[in-house]
């Protein structure tokens, strides 16, 4: 499974090196994982309004090159794996050809109450999908 | 009521004219008073989780001068005014004797649901402080 | 001078109260300025390119109603009035037909150093722009 | 080389689920950085001043349990190594005793221009701190 956004960088996001933070692109990361969980069918924000939370329990990033203001940013994310009680997903931001950084997330499913639960058992039809797609661990 | 609050500059507040983004103000007004309520022994996160919700209405500064990197900002804060359904806050950032900005934020109170109360009835304990402090409209 | 953007809420964008923090806006609202000015065939990087550097010195915001994640925002750009020094600019964010919130934001220009200096004499070229379109004050 | 420094969550770090937004984590990490090279004497605005630039090159954090808005949060910051080329930084995110979140980042040397540096011939008395200190790899 995987999604490619396109997108511009603001200028908020860069830093007096001139450059976009470095904290920033895990906030690009996490719009990739908006959009990707979108073209499944599977809004994440439908996910929270069912009561399942999916928090980060795990990220890095390698950064190769500076993205600038106003870059065109290309952004890859890739669904990797998902587990009984966590999935983790694979993203390369890219300005043109060139590869900027390259990361990783791994995420939780949590009630409300911030309890662990089986996605498999809150959403089998995720996990049906999943399944079939080769994604289940 | 008038509280002061020291801290320094970030790196990942500065952009990329090497300055603190103008965005970053209102983030420094809030910690500002977040601690001027602590003093006037009203923590602000009690208040939520009384279930009075403070959302800001209105905002505005005047930029001055600019921040940098590892300066050390005073922030002056002050709560200017309460009302039945709103009260607003002033705010002087300064680095050393110099102005850098000044600014103001308006709040009214709602409930979990979004409704406004009136903190009269919903707080009457911090009406009566305002009230004896002449804060009140 | 009027310009248009749609985009997503990012998650990162919210707060504990579930709705875009009111920062934020100020950054969507440069996202409309980068669009107006390259639609008017200015991009803000050649400014800054050029050695024009066009910092915030006001900015001002009401909101209306609340922005949630995942929201499709419209935003509308407008460049109000450009004067010797300085320029402003208004904003409006929607979502949909509904009016989130309205602001206003305050430019001048300086060269690298910090001086002020005249967008008549530094960019002749974009001041003519102006002064066709009627916005010269 | 260790530090430590205390802060309180800021209510525009958090997010729609009320916790800390992941990517902040990264924000704290380098207010530790800034502090600890501070204790160590090398402020990192005078190193950037003599034209040594540090940028993230690497990022990694694990997440343990959630800090909220106006939690006092003690990081602690550590310099891990220095080699040649890169040095590397380790944290750990506090609340009380409760540890939240820990996290290392690598970073290397650049001059104004971009170019990788060797710290040993760019700053040599801090190549020799580190080596009395057995830092250098």
């Amino acid at each position: 499974m995987q999604g490619k956004i396109q997108f511009r960088v603001r200028y908020a996001e860069t830093d007096a090196m001139a450059v976009v933070h470095h904290a920033n692109y895990y906030v690009w990361f996490e719009m990739g994982r908006t959009e990707l969980l979108r073209e499944m069918g599977m809004e994440y924000k439908s996910l929270e309004a069912q009561g399942i939370l999916s928090p980060v329990i795990e990220t890095q990033c390698r950064y190769i090159s500076s993205a600038k203001y106003d870059d065109l940013i290309t952004l890859e994310t890739e669904l990797i794996i998902v587990e009984r009680l966590k999935w983790a997903f694979g993203y390369r931001a890219f300005r043109g050809e060139e590869l900027l950084a390259e990361g990783k997330t791994v995420h939780c499913f949590i009630n409300r109450e911030g309890r662990p639960i089986s996605v498999k058992k809150a959403k089998p039809e995720l996990y049906e999908i999943m399944l079939a797609k080769g994604l289940i661990k």
